[in-house]
């Protein structure tokens, strides 16, 4: 089958397998057919060496059951990404996501999705709801992500938040941020996303134009660059909290005095509910078709790496099913 | 007077003054002899560079009060380093040591106590209690940080806890830890100290001696060392607490995608309440005369801080009342 794999001796540290041997489910999976799958910044990274992952990266789609769990065969599912034999499903995801003997679809043991076919334990995967779209059911794994970020730091009535970052995973988690009475700012570095952010009734502003004294009780910092939670300690109050939702290939020079002298609350915070986001997009609750920058058939994959690299674009979809 | 200051120009970045102009308190502050006064990790960074700092440093101490606030004329006191202006004076001292315009005692903006006179806002000093000694009194300050850690990561009972450091803050913050009713390991790296902790009663291991399989619900990192949060996240379980107490001079080069993996909660956690500590003090609940190492005359203060960074010591007192 087609599938991109991640190498790092190919330009890139991706490249595209034409004749990929397809994947057997083990019980307790399902043989999933891709239908649409997203590239996230967690998979630039893997191409540039983080996690020393080799394989089929994506862990972002939706796609059909052809075989496996009869319940689910037939149906459109999306997935969760963090995969435990059977006999340990203890059905909790909290648990699921830090078993030590877990594979994480496309990230760590086990192949992804940026190939034509995948398996994964049935037990990982909600059925999508007829009402969303693929287009939509796509953006489940990282708004769950968005959502997480609430159950991992609950924001009282009147708190002031940011979000630094206004990418694919920023927009995200603004969106989710919103619905709380919280006073929300989206912090960024790029004009058109800002201007997009406020297209979707966020308010938004560039990084320098956030006022002095550090005004923030909360910053969740999705930016995705090494030196984040350096800006993002800039930007909250002495006792305030920052959640960490980026993970990036390497180590970054950091001084943590500030957070010792300032007693600030660093929040790792990482996937999240599947059926709170599956819940969000059916309700329309969160606008996901903004961010679709470009659909690339999957045969043209490696390109789309790159063009997901540029700031000009937002999220870059694969789709298997178009033959060129 | 006599006092050592932090010049980046002397070897070891400290050097002594004898003829040091004497401080003469502004409204709200008091004139206090010092009588005794403690080296900390924090004091040693200062002299390699740390805050930029000039001046005279030390913010530990005990001392006599000569003049300034009638009500504690000739009283022993310690002090709350975290100095505002009177009119700022809220009270409370998780207000003070957040405030922008603050001064630090012999940390920032302000000389501290390795001189034989210092100035500190009245309104900062606690009366030491009779029954606690000079000798005692003089870890108030460093106790008082030990006892912040339980107000900003509150141990469940049956909690494992491990406190990474064997060192001056370590061994007082075991000694606060071990009070609650969770399991307490000291983790080190000097078998001297481990024997120390041993003694005192504390549950004490080398850091190659902790079980696999990242044991610990809380780490609380102690050891002022840079790869100190490193080690931590080794031993921490997914979504376990790591407490940062250390602040040391310059940035570290840290991988923070396990802080994101694992979901951990990293604190930030600096002064404390000092009546606390004092009411610990004076009830024996923690024992401080063992960790002390060496008196020094003041004028022998160079020394006493090469000695104190030789692992083979633990707290260096410095004396200005000695006269050689």
């Amino acid at each position: 089958m087609l599938a991109l794999l991640v190498d790092p001796s190919s330009p890139g540290g991706i490249r595209l397998a034409v004749d990929y041997p397809p994947p057997t489910p083990t019980p307790g999976e399902v043989l999933v057919r891709v239908r649409l799958a997203g590239i996230c910044s967690t998979d630039l990274e893997l191409a540039r060496g983080y996690m020393g992952f080799r394989g089929v990266p994506g862990h972002e789609f939706v796609g059909e059951v052809e075989s496996g769990a009869n319940e689910l065969r037939g149906k459109r599912v999306v997935a969760e990404i963090n995969c435990i034999a059977p006999q340990r499903h203890a059905g909790l995801a909290e648990l699921r996501k830090h078993d030590p003997a877990r594979t994480v679809l496309g990230i760590a043991g086990r192949d992804g999705a940026f190939a034509e076919h995948l398996t994964v334990p049935a037990a990982n995967c909600p059925v999508v709801p007829p009402t969303v779209s693929d287009r939509q059911a796509v953006f489940a794994e990282p708004l769950a992500a968005a959502v997480q970020v609430l159950r991992d730091c609950p924001l009282q009535p009147g708190q002031r938040a940011a979000v630094l970052g206004s990418g694919r995973l920023g927009i995200l988690v603004a969106q989710v941020l919103a619905r709380q009475p919280c006073e929300l700012t989206v912090v960024g570095r790029n004009s058109l996303r800002i201007e997009l952010c406020r297209r979707l009734g966020l308010n938004a502003c560039e990084l320098s134009d956030v006022p002095a004294g550090r005004p923030f009780d909360v910053v969740v910092e999705c930016s995705g660059a090494p030196d984040g939670l350096r800006e993002a300690l800039r930007l909250v109050r002495p006792r305030g909290t920052v959640v960490l939702k980026s993970t990036y290939a390497g180590a970054a020079s950091m001084d943590l005095a500030p957070v010792v002298i300032d007693e600030i609350r660093v929040v790792g915070s990482r996937c999240g509910p599947m059926a709170a986001a599956l819940e969000l997009l059916a309700g329309g609750q969160v606008q996901v078709e903004p961010l679709i920058s470009a659909v690339f058939p999957l045969s043209r994959g490696v390109e789309a790496f790159a063009a997901a690299q540029d700031p000009a674009y937002l999220k870059i979809l694969l789709d298997p099913t178009i033959h060129e």
